[in-house]
């Protein structure tokens, strides 16, 4: 298994970006947020795409030049057309929209449809805790992968949900999930691997419960969480990602790959004094990392916690890339005459 | 086991509460929302809870004759202090106060706190629809009953998410769902009717993974959805109703029982014309519902519809009430000089 520097892998994935004709800065950002998933520990929202990206490209379902732009435009809340840029360029720009506003008006919600995928929901929200405010996003497209209660039948997107909360006692709190039993980038690692999934996860073409990763690929579906209760969590992200917004539903005939996304932000002393809410946090924090172990686990982590562990290690020891992934991404360089950095391909 | 009418169960809750110096008007709100829950088919959030709610006045954590007040108040947004009231006077009373800004403003955020339990959250964010508009909630507290990944301590409350769709095509969709593996009333209910519960809700207060509803009420815990999903769901309802709105949180030393609900509410056109997003959502439902079943499943359902089937079924034959439910709630009659009605004991 391949182990290379971030920097190595950055410089490296930014070169093919720009090599399949996205403007620097783009291909710079880009490279920047799938690295940085690979370095969080989340590789399947990481340079695995690579190759997915620049096909999408190809046919079209990514414009690298484009530009997003604001389509409605209130004090407290707008919607952007991505128009069909990447899904990190047009992410970035609403939520940087949606932080201004916040900042503005107290509270904020955006929209933003009509992108490629946009990596992991996370960063977005992060962005803004890292200027001292709230947000909660919710995400759909992508699909369809998963099925809903009830049904075997790939209809919904795997739909995360993401919501950042600052704190003046640590780092900012970063709630990332999918609101199916499994991103679709996942199976696809355990395929890479050759590895089996958790039963639960997801049915066979037949509808049968499988552990096999390439069963999802021929035909099976992801199954939601928890039943009837995630099938209606990721309904809901479909009506607000996609109905609300423009970003439409991956089941529809003429929808075109990408994601929709609603993210709300808001001063977290709206309410409260500042003191008040970062208090109760922290009391929150200490119940939940205090409070006594299940069996087979060493300590209690808080949403975030774990990336940021790996970003340490990741960042002291290097990256391990698979050997599939590494076959994968190093042959779209070979197709764009960019050369897989050499130092990096060792232990 | 007792066949009750729906309008016998209503006087008589309606006369509970006000024995127990309830308003009339509050009385006769609680007592409708509390029967609604039983003829939707969820007696775990119905008349079950009647001698919950006599005792907590008696131990002064309702005050029934309060009346909720808005704190801050901006165009936008809202906070409301409940002074103790029942929950379902402040939860309706923030949901009016969120219809009429979202009418005036298109979008609007209201905190509700330090009130009693709210009963189901859908019935709120379904008051929205009602007037055309969407509505997102999130409800913390009423606990704490939920282990966080990795833990097998109660921490958490059952925190439901509920979001409601209106739709110019049909009924308003309601997806209404703990973010637990199952509300606590479940269990309740469960105990009452002497049954087992699904594999994975609940561990003992060992940890360990049971099936018997006791091991809750003997210091278990249930556990979120999904694992570390459901539990960063979890977490992110505990600071968006608790810590953002002054709700607090159920774990903590000094907590009043009792929740605090966060609601967004929008006009579904701010960003779409109204009929596009409507055929969005129509499009969606007939994908979920007219997608391939999984065996053992005779239709699929979209969320709000096996609520509304059996509220038909309960309309038509009576809401049935199990022994020991009767014997709580006839219980609190006796208590109060109120009468349990004598036509409704039979079958």
């Amino acid at each position: 298994m391949p182990l290379i520097h971030q920097n190595a892998l950055f410089d490296y994935s930014k070169k093919i970006f720009e090599a399949a004709n996205a403007p620097a800065e783009h291909a710079e950002r880009i490279a920047r947020l799938l690295v940085k998933a690979n370095v969080a520990g989340h590789p399947s929202h990481g340079v695995i795409r690579l190759k997915q990206y620049v096909e999408a490209i190809k046919i079209g379902n990514i414009d690298p030049q484009a530009k997003p732009a604001i389509e409605v435009d209130t004090p407290g809340y707008a919607n952007v057309n991505g128009n069909r840029s990447f899904g990190q360029i047009a992410a970035t720009f609403a939520m940087d929209v949606a932080i201004k506003k916040a900042k503005q008006n107290g509270l904020s919600m955006v929209g933003c449809y009509n992108m490629y995928h946009v990596g992991r929901l996370g960063d977005y929200v992060a962005m803004a805790s890292e200027e001292d405010l709230i947000a909660v996003a919710f995400c759909n497209g992508g699909g369809p992968n998963v099925a809903p209660y009830g049904g075997r039948e790939r209809v919904m997107g795997t739909n995360p949900v993401a919501c950042s909360v600052p704190s003046s006692f640590r780092r900012s709190m970063v709630m990332d999930f999918a609101s199916a039993a499994s991103a679709e980038g996942k199976l696809r690692e355990a395929r890479n691997k050759s590895e089996r999934v958790r039963e639960g996860i997801l049915v066979d073409k037949y509808g049968n419960l499988s552990t096999n990763p390439n069963d999802f690929y021929d035909g099976g579906s992801i199954l939601p969480i928890g039943g009837h209760k995630g099938s209606a969590l990721s309904l809901m992200v479909e009506v607000l990602g996609g109905s609300f917004t423009g970003g439409r539903c991956s089941v529809f005939e003429d929808y075109v790959e990408g994601n929709g996304i609603l993210v709300l932000v808001m001063r977290p002393d709206l309410f409260r004094k500042r003191a008040d809410f970062d208090k109760d946090v922290e009391l929150l924090y200490s119940a939940v990392t205090g409070s006594e172990k299940a069996a087979g686990f060493e300590k209690i982590l808080f949403p975030g916690e774990p990336e940021a562990e790996q970003l340490e290690k990741s960042l002291r020891e290097g990256i391990t890339l698979d050997d599939k992934t590494f076959e994968i991404i190093s042959g779209i360089g070979d197709s764009l005459k960019v050369s897989f950095p050499a130092t990096s391909v060792n232990r």
